[in-house]
């Protein structure tokens, strides 16, 4: 019963088997090894145009250097209040981009709107006194686990481009909102006007000189390279990244139905990928937690209307490709001692 | 009828006069001169205590250099949403700090309270992953013309202490507020529990080493400091920026009770020093404009619950040591003709 | 005849053994799990005494963290002319640390001496308008193959302190320098005043909480960190890493003396590690890389008395646990038709 | 007998008067003031092209803020070892840039060549790995006391430009190389191939929007920016700039041609601008300084092949538009009692 974050859950056996592929001979170090090289044409064919890829150690690092690429030191970088890098990352945006600085803009069910986002440009007029408005950072699927989709993109795309600034995408769940979609790839990216996406892949190749030295100096060259380009060709192979995504939605997806069904249990937010955010009695959570199951109590008051009650916890159940029906079982099953249940 | 801002007026003479006898023979450079090693001792006995003065050309730079002084790369500094440092000074605390962000506390009156203030230090739990809670900000007098009387001062400072943390004073109109008040300039910083103030002095021995590098490698340490030094005791001398500050805050107190007379115009803020915020009819805006008056027309919706009406116009008057009464007499004339009045 | 870096070899069987031994079940992220918790304890137990490990994912992040935790930004970190750090990092120093310079001491066969780090401190006498001396960082192995002796550490170490200043090691080749030497670790490091050592351990426990928030914020925190946990384990146990690098150190050894027998061939530095420097005719050269051999031509004119001839080559073999005596014999048969040899 | 820097000189008259002049009235603030917005046009005269000027309150900031516009934070900028850049402003490059580093370039007399140079640029070859070679920044007149003519500049900036990278001209001294030259400035700046010359103008129109907002976040955008500005057009107006460093060079040409005559006293330096190095016996020194004369000893053992020797002082003495005859005649005037004289 552990739903507490995706990094808990191992690495898929075939990413390991790559390793052990991977683990003969000599190679080139520092990318110009043949695994590494093939990755380049992996993403190009998944995306359906050129595109670049870097691979680094960390989503923090992958965000911050696409920024830092999208924003001059002076600029300001507007991004959800519930996004990763405003709350997760330590000031890696900031440090990277030598100062730039993440502007917060509100919005319902962690999402970013044409309107909310156009507020907040209008709020900072022209002027040399402010940062200068330089990038927009949304996260697809988004931190409360919903989906932009494709037309909501272009509508956001359209305002900050015709701006003169430019859009990243945090990527962590970009393969759960593919799977809940059903579209391509490049539907919610390059068609859609993201001109980063934080998959470790750029679309725009006049950054890539520039993300090439900050990534070294950000200590973020790997040497012994090809351990990480051949788990990304093993992620990508066969569509490996989509079948864990479409599985890990289809767990959330019953997860949900399945807790929505118990006594005093509200779901405020539509689940649309792998996180399924609940209002529970605060019976129930301890009785959970007594059998052992983990999941995160989420910080705040409750998204839109549905507030917390004072005998009620909010919390988020994660999904991975390795949750099975027996775990969603479980902690159904779990439930039934409680005294809410 | 210039009541654009305080940085519109020239210098008072007495400081011309001051730079004038400076220039006589040769004098040590970068502080090594007599005006600027008497400039501590004018200030340990304007306040009552040690303290360390550091002459910066700009208030800018001095802010940020203390906030650099304060917080750690990744630190999260709190001021409040209408701070000069959130809006007007293009990132400069970022840049000055190595990346620290400036996080927004909303408050009614320009004002933080201990309330907003530990809401906002509550949101941000102890985690590797956030910017840890470093400083505080405050201004005062606010950027909306009111002031912090010193028992408010004192439970924010108090609140901040015991987190860990330490508290900035942008003192940008400190006379201002002394002025206001009637009390002595020690009740307002440090007797209240203020770590720096942004008046260029700074309470904290233990900060100045690291003030003094950041000061020379930001560009801020001036050759020729005698002249920076002899304005800044002659700005001293025989109280003289408290008489200034008080004529400010005398001449912003009678604008705002003549144009508070004016039909259809709204005083939605306190007067507390030398800025007057004003609602007024579109008509009179106009009126006032064509016969030449320059002041702001300020951002945003007006102040709780005072919202700005379709045909009015929210708008900033502030007064300097050279306001006179002719000028306000001035702008209240010129009301006349307005369909409004 | 692969002599280019120990970056191009493989990764031991045992490592790999590690990380598939720690792909089971769930684990606690970004450094909770029980592979990372364990490392502190095993990192104690090799040096003897009370150390904190932080695992990164390159050398340069290493470096560049260990600098910034123990340099201002405005500081001056003094290291010899051949340093990885000076030439090999892209500017991560200056990067991690805000804007710290890197101050070239020279010195022969790669190495600082007392003298040098002498006349390099006193030739920038404090002054405000200087950087500060903040640190000195050394490579043990060194980046020319040789070997600092304790009380060579001991004797640098002494005259830093005295500075008021500390001293980083960059251990690349740590466990190569402790194999030739066949002393303890402890008398290569803390002992002899090491304050941090990039093997991703660091000694002094006071600097431990900054460098918590700084790994994070330079996206080095990795979230399935039990797999970066468990090769080092593996790395460690039953003492891995030494026999390793005596293996490598032995067929350095064996290598010059080989080489260092063919007709033309000088070697114009001592082989203490695992990389050999030498002196070669073209031709041999020529022989060599046609015959498929692989290895770095060194930049530069020759170290000391030692100047390469126009006819002449400087190049650098690398040597690693996977080396074989086949591969060295391979490499002296190929000179064999060499019109030199 | 003060010779120890110009800054130790007062303000000319002149300039004073400027400031008393501009003293009336209201102005609007932070360059929209008549006095900021006329410099342009007057360095456009000046230079004969199209300039944008930008008054800073430091050398050290304009120094730092030109650097920053020319390199990105991964790049390597090129000086001579006695650059002002690389000993007296406390990391101000590396700051303002994000990171970029200082690399040295020896070369006699305070110059740089172009064979140094190119030897320097060709010690690092392009990698991903190295920092990238990004701007050359040179001193006129040098730090020395030399003089760059037209042709050595043109040289130094083609090989600049070829290699992709710009120019600086750090002008501190910039009006004694033209006096002594006698040539127009444009022959010392854009004709000869300079981008930035740091005299507070920058001839490349295509940086001045980074250089705007760099300034601003610097805290260098001064508020009543008149008095900056006034001060400029004053130091302009009727070539006084160029009078007073006529001047100032004349005095110096005088003082060293007095000395010279002294018993003992040796000028290892050619005299080109306002500075006198010179290699005077102990006693001689000690005798100036018993009688009250100020200047400084230079660090280091002399340039070139003259060595100071044990019983000797290396000194540098500085004139300025306030030098007079009577202060050369005084100096001259105190070595009599000296035992070496």
């Amino acid at each position: 019963m552990r739903f507490h974050s995706d990094n808990t859950a191992t690495v898929c056996p075939e990413l390991l088997e790559a390793i052990r592929n991977a683990n003969v001979g000599l190679a080139a170090a520092y990318g110009d090894d043949e695994w590494t090289q093939r990755l380049d044409g992996a993403f190009c064919e998944l995306f359906g145009t050129e595109v670049r890829a870097f691979v680094v150690s960390t989503g923090t690092a992958a965000n911050a250097l696409a920024l830092a690429t999208l924003s001059p030191p002076y600029g300001a970088i507007f991004a959800h209040e519930a996004a990763h890098i405003v709350h997760d990352e330590c000031g890696a945006p900031e440090f990277f981009s030598g100062g730039a600085r993440v502007t917060i803009v509100p919005g319902a069910h962690g999402k970013l709107t044409v309107d909310a986002l156009r507020s907040a440009l209008d709020a900072t007029p022209p002027s040399v006194h402010t940062l200068q408005p330089a990038a927009v950072s949304l996260t697809q699927a988004t931190e409360l686990g919903t989906v932009y989709r494709p037309a909501e993109l272009r509508g956001i795309c359209d305002l900050v481009h015709e701006r003169g600034m430019r859009v990243h995408m945090d990527g962590a769940r970009f393969a759960n909102a593919v799977a809940m979609l059903g579209c391509h790839p490049s539907e919610l990216t390059w068609r859609a006007g993201i001109d980063v996406l934080s998959f470790g892949a750029t679309k725009n190749g006049a950054l890539a000189d520039d993300f090439l030295y900050r990534r070294k100096r950000a200590g973020q060259l790997v040497s012994k390279s090809r351990y990480l380009g051949a788990q990304m060709l093993a992620y990508l192979d066969g569509d490996r990244w989509l079948a864990m995504a479409r599985h890990a939605n289809r767990m959330a997806d019953w997860l949900a139905q399945a807790i929505g069904r118990l006594g005093g249990v509200r779901l405020p937010l539509p689940v649309q990928a792998n996180e399924v955010f609940a209002i529970v009695p605060r019976t129930l959570d301890e009785c959970w937690r007594a059998r052992g199951a983990r999941y995160l109590e989420w910080p705040g008051e409750g998204p839109g209307t549905d507030a917390v009650g004072e005998d009620e916890r909010f919390i988020r159940l994660v999904t991975s490709f390795q949750t099975t029906e027996a775990d969603v079982q479980a902690l159904v099953g779990a439930a039934d001692a409680s005294p809410a249940a």
